[in-house]
């Protein structure tokens, strides 16, 4: 076989469904993930360290990168930008890595676009009740919160045809590895073969 | 969840390559899967038993089969009808079976027309080298017949990229596994799970 390159795997899913934990989960449990890691301009916290939790530069830098189109996917929050470098995720791929990246569903499409490969999950609570009890009871949030959140799950259900899996988080070991199952199942499709193929096709062409 | 419906599982792949040990691997393995009984007009031979087999009839009873649509895919063959009966496979994926089906590459292409979300599996040797080596010494076979399998392996090749999963059967139980977790992950496509996103829609909307 030829040598495994990464594919991209983009994470969505209502909030409070624990995509977070599932990808940390996946990272823990299997080597073959890493999670893409977003550049910043906002100032490093406390015990943050650059390449780990973020990638820190400058607002200068940050705006070229943006010009240049290295970023994947990138916006603006609270004064300061946030990105995905195409770079550290083309590099990981090509290593052999899978990329997971947490995205929602606007960002997620766009992945799509420069990554035709890319795998789109969404994570959903394992039922429709349980799910608006989630979205409703977080404790100790306003009303303008919940229906803020409301709203927003509202969108992002009517794009939950547009993603390659659904991923019922009823339970996190079950829904991890069924998450690990779906990427191995993606490794085998003939686009992530093409040099395989080609070989094939060439060696019994020449017989 | 909504209650699982079955998935049809086609299976090509090149001559010598262990399909249907694959698939009788599979079935042993796991009890979500049944084999499709194919319904032929040849007479029942010795041990052979009728449903298990396959299905035994007359020349006119498939000719009215054939005439009412009731064949996901037939053919004749040495003066016999041979072909895979609709109502048979319907009511296994009804009650949730994933039928596995062995069809060469024109008869996958039809299947998938009548069931848009059939998986279809091509498998493959683990090398072109080792592909040409089973495709070329078999032992007894005549320099025709090994002509004719390298013709049809050409011809087959070309169709890899229609299918949805290329299977290197380099060893066993790992592509038994792999073939598990391919159509494991079918199972949680949206298209799977309309009735599902159907129910987390309307809840939200009716919050």
């Amino acid at each position: 076989m030829a040598e495994r390159r990464g594919i991209i795997v983009v994470v969505s899913g209502f909030s409070g469904t624990g995509k977070g934990t599932l990808m940390k989960q996946l990272t823990a449990r299997y080597d073959n993930y890493t999670l893409s890691v977003s550049m910043t301009t906002r100032k490093p916290r406390e015990g943050e360290v650059d390449g780990r939790e973020y990638f820190f530069t400058t607002d200068e830098n940050f705006e070229k990168l943006i010009s240049e189109g290295q970023f994947i996917e990138h916006a603006g929050y609270c004064g300061h930008y946030y990105g995905t470098p195409r770079e550290f995720v083309d590099r990981m791929l090509a290593s052999g890595k899978d990329v997971l990246l947490e995205i929602e569903v606007q960002g997620a499409l766009q992945v799509r676009e420069i990554y035709p490969d890319a795998v789109l999950l969404f994570v959903t609570a394992p039922s429709a009740a349980e799910l608006v009890n989630r979205l409703n009871k977080r404790g100790t949030e306003s009303p303008e919160i919940i229906a803020q959140r409301m709203a927003r799950a509202r969108e992002e259900a009517r794009y939950i045809d547009r993603y390659d899996y659904l991923l019922v988080n009823d339970d996190l070991d079950r829904c991890t590895q069924l998450m690990h199952e779906i990427i191995t199942a993606a490794h085998a499709t003939p686009r992530c073969n093409r040099e395989f193929i080609g070989e094939i096709t060439r060696s019994l062409d020449e017989e």
